[in-house]
Order: C-alpha cells, then structure tokens, then sequence
C-alpha cells in the first residue's frame, strides 16, 4: 500500500482535490486562495498548517510564529489581489507550554494582522503533542479584479515584485550565528504584500499571479503546470536583495542567485503581464515606493530556460522543503 | 512560570482574547462564530481543530475524522442559524499515512459537508507527528437574524433541538463492544443542526443560542457566565435519546440522566426564547420534523439548579474532557 512518503504531497493534494465535490458558487482548488462567488464580490479563503518538527526553526520566537501564521495566510490574499478581512487562527499545543509563550503567539498573530490593515477574529486552542499552528485568512475584493494562477499568455512579461533570496540571507545569516537577528527577520517575519496585490489588481492588467512562498524556480514550475507556457528568465535581471549583497562575500558558500531563485519564504508576488501594460504598471508601482520588476518572458514552448551569459540552460526545479506550503 | 496545563484552558483563552486587537467590523471573541459585518449581512466564521492524542478515539475511522471535522465546524454556523459558504481543511499527517487513509479522511469530509448542502473549497496538507485536522467553516446571513450566545433574559424558557444522550450511549456502546456501528455513529459521525439553526433564525424568536458540543451542564454554565443569568432545569424534563432507553439496562453503570446532562459530543442546539413566543417556535419546527423541547427556565438569581422529586439542587459543571472544544 502507498504512504504519503512514496506519493509525495504534490500527488496527495491531486488525490485530494479529485475526491472533492465540485461547489457550484466556487472556483474550485489549485489556486492560492478559494474563492466563493458573492455576486459583485468574492470571498477569499486560504488556509495554512505549520508545524513544529517540519515548519519551524528552532530560532523562531514565540511571537515569530504568531505573525508567520498570520502572515503566510494574508500572502494568498494579496496574491489575488484582495483587501483581508479577518484571520482565525487554531492553536495547537503541549500542555507543560507557558504562559509566556501563549501571549507572546498571540502578540505576534495581533501584530501582523494589524500591521496589515486586519484583525484576528477568534480561533481555537488545543493540547497537541507538538506545536501545531493553523491559520485561515479570508478576505473580499471585486470580482473582475480577481488575479488567478491561470491567465498567462506568451509573449507576457514576467516580473516581481520587491527583491528575492532575502529569506535566503536569513537563513544563512542564523546558520553562522544563532542569535542574529536583522538579517533572519526577512526569513522569520516576511511581509505580505497587500499593498502590492491591491494595486496591481486595480489595473486589470496582470494575467496570472502567485505568491512566492516556495521559491521562484518552484513557483515557476507550478504556473507553468497550470498554464501550459513555458519561461525565459534573465538570471541577471533577478532583483537581488540588499542583504545578500551585504553579506555574501566571494568565501561563502552559498551562491546568492541560487538563493534567489531557488530558496523560498520571500512571499513577494510573480505576475504576468502583457508587455504594452508593462510600464504604466511600473510606474505606478513606483510611485507607491514598490519596485517592480521584470525578469523575463512567457514562451510558447513549455520549458522554463534560464539566460545566463548568452546562453539558455533548463532552470532546475529545486524548492527547499522547509516552509515549503502544500495548499490543495 | 506557569504552564497551560496549571491555566487551564478557559484561562488560557480569557488570555488570549485580552491581548487581541478589537476589529471595527467583527462582534468579538466568545461566541461560537466570528460575526463580520458586511451590511446587511454577517460573514461567520468559525474553526476547530482536533489532535490524535486527545480528540480521536481509536475507533475512529480516516472517513469519521473527515466527517467529524467538518460537522463540528458546521455546528456552529448552525448554533448562529447561518447558512454554510464553504469549508476549508487542514489535514496534518505522519509520513507514514497511507494513501487509503487519506482518500477516506477527504471523502468523509466531502461527504458531510455535500450533507448539508456545501463543499470543500480547499485546504492545506503538512507533515506531522501526529494526526492533527484543523477545519474552518465560513457561512452567511441577515445580520438581524444572527442568534447570539448572548441575550437570554430572566423568564425565558431554555430549550434543546432532538434528543440529549444519544452521543454518550454511542461512547458506552462503544467501551462495550468495540465493533459496535450503529450507536457509536452518534458518537461519530454528528450531525450538524444547521436547518433547525435556520429555521429558529427566521423565527426571530431566539434570545441566545449555543451549540451543544460540550454537553448540557457546561454549556449552562458559559451561558450563565455571558449573561449574568441563572438557571432552573427540570431534569424529568430532558428529551433523553432512544440510544438510552434502548441500551441501559438497570445493570448498566452509567446513568442516562447523567450521559444528557453531561456527556458532550450530542450537537444539538440549546436556546432561550420568550415563554410567549415558545408555542409557535414548537409548532414551526415540529411542522418540519423536529423535536424542540422546553427544560427549564432562565432565572434571575445566578445559580444552575436542577428540579428533581420536587427538591432543587446545584447542577455540577462537568464536561467530559475528550471531545471537548475551546473556542476563543
């Protein structure tokens, strides 16, 4: 008989998603966020589980895993372009867990909700083994303003937004010394981008959008997937984030472009876009203090190739496996 | 410093709910839905989560755990008499689970959820130790129909949806015989009061509703607690399930009386409602099929007393630990 081990969560979710009775008011699974048909509106829903053993570093504080909860959750929302409206969160925990702890991961929660223009409305707790974390934002926005994952033409222009492999830099910053803590905030407490979501979906021009939770080159896989599209991507046109420049001398290992586009956690949001639309969205973008950029094109051709120095490589499918999301 | 196991969980939550930031739009914390204020309507919103070591008894099936997530989520729409829009499910899972297992856990919950006429609309899979499900319910309706758990008035009659004990004899069966199907289907697979919720709504007739997932007695209590009421139930009174008389013998240890007042799990509904308007109400559901039983009356003086041979006594406040929620 097969395992969750041998199928692969991928496989799992597939399983999941052809058992499941298709709703007649929804959009159905495979994107970031469900959404339910409201009539002029839809309600967005996303979920997310995160747990002790897979999902959460042994440096990330109390408070850390209260907003990344909260945080990954609002991700989706702002990756469809939506205005949050509350999260619940469920709060799964050992019983000899403290005080302490519990209103430091209710802090964090509080915190990012806010930050964010939203509130948590309520949730659950319960005693579990391990820590185990459950979110779920929901939000509302106008149905034509709706991004999905599909939409993606070729010819389109790939772009993101803010700078990539920052959650990279964190990991490694905490890697070489434990208690470091402005470079590991990229990593431990990333940003979603509401903002950025909001805007690019009140121009009505973006054809797909995602959020990277995994990695670009594991995000590209999957819009591609959906799409049937291939990439070309201009690896020197990868918006690096400052704190690899910084911090990732000729003597380090890790080589910072591998950072940006494999390693994920850096919940900035991949679009498509027509290329004639390209620029009035730039600018606007810009003018709201978000950089925006593009690194590369939709093709025809189903592969996904990598430009580096006049030539064009197959870009390697490589998503690290922790805080790895696996939405159905 | 002190553990959650010292707090106890109702502390633990009341800690919780403290620290959160108040939205403009939502009712606040302490009732068995979030309430979000869209004008006309609420969106309700609720979430529950169940962990193997403490909410899954071994009898269990992967196709009851779907079942009973989604029916537990569902019963709280119910208790506020929305109509469900959707539900999302996180299904954290060892390894080791075989694909069986998560065929049955996913067609249990579609099945509960097509049930009462909604659907799954997505969710998030993750690797745990152990089995852990967290659900999220989200429905819809006129905000003045929303039946809060706050509201009874001294005078009201206190009333319950079908019959109590049914979800204790499905756990005695149980203990007896561990093949046992028929009963412990009470116990496993709830049934969640969502047409009984709705029909009550319309009725505007209801000053506070629960639902009955933790029993009788400690549903009393948080009622009382909201509402600065007492109460008076008469015990000869309470619609005691045909489970009971059908399987508890005189030899039998536990007491029926016992297993309604006190054995949660049973997922009807309880309610105050203005003595006046408590004949209609009666008459409007039994029209439907449904049994709507008066047991007591809400009193002014702030104790839960229980009528029995004529002589009142205190009602003790026990909720049977497993099975037990902790909503904040």
């Amino acid at each position: 008989m097969k395992r969750l081990a041998d199928l692969g969560e991928r496989v799992a979710i597939q399983r999941i998603a052809a058992i499941l009775t298709k709703g007649k008011y929804n959009l159905g699974i495979g994107d970031d966020c469900a959404a339910i048909d409201l009539g002029n509106n839809y309600l967005l829903v996303t979920t997310d589980m995160m747990s002790q053993r897979t999902h959460i570093p042994s440096q990330m504080t109390p408070y850390q895993m209260g907003w990344f909860l909260v945080a990954i959750n609002l991700s989706d929302i702002a990756a469809k372009g939506g205005t949050p409206l509350g999260v619940v969160c469920s709060f799964g925990l050992p019983k000899k867990t403290s005080e302490m702890f519990l209103r430091e991961l209710t802090k964090g929660a509080d915190a990012c909700a806010v930050r964010f223009g939203t509130t948590i409305v309520g949730g659950d707790t319960k005693e579990t083994t391990e820590i185990t974390l459950c979110g779920t934002a929901f939000g509302t926005m106008k149905k034509d303003e709706f991004m999905s994952r599909s939409g993606a033409q070729p010819g389109d222009v790939v772009a993101v937004t803010g700078t990539l492999g920052k959650a990279g830099a964190g990991y490694y910053a905490l890697q070489r010394n434990k208690k470091e803590k402005k470079l590991s905030n990229t990593l431990l407490e990333p940003q979603p981008r509401l903002k950025e979501g909001r805007l690019l979906a009140q121009l009505h021009s973006i054809t797909s959008s995602m959020d990277l939770s995994d990695g670009l080159s594991a995000s590209l896989y999957q819009l591609q997937e959906i799409n049937s599209v291939g990439f070309e991507i201009d690896k020197k046109a990868l918006p690096l984030a400052s704190e690899l420049d910084r911090h990732f001398h000729t003597d380090y290992s890790a080589d910072p472009y591998s950072l940006a586009l494999h390693f994920g956690g850096d919940y900035e949001l991949l679009v498509t876009i027509p290329p004639q639309k390209f620029e009035k969205t730039k600018q606007t973008l810009q003018k709201h203090g978000i950089i925006f950029t593009p690194i590369g094109i939709v093709t025809q051709k189903r592969k996904i190739l990598l430009l580096e120095n006049g030539t064009k490589k197959m870009l390697p499918n490589k998503g690290y496996e922790h805080f790895k999301k696996h939405d159905f």
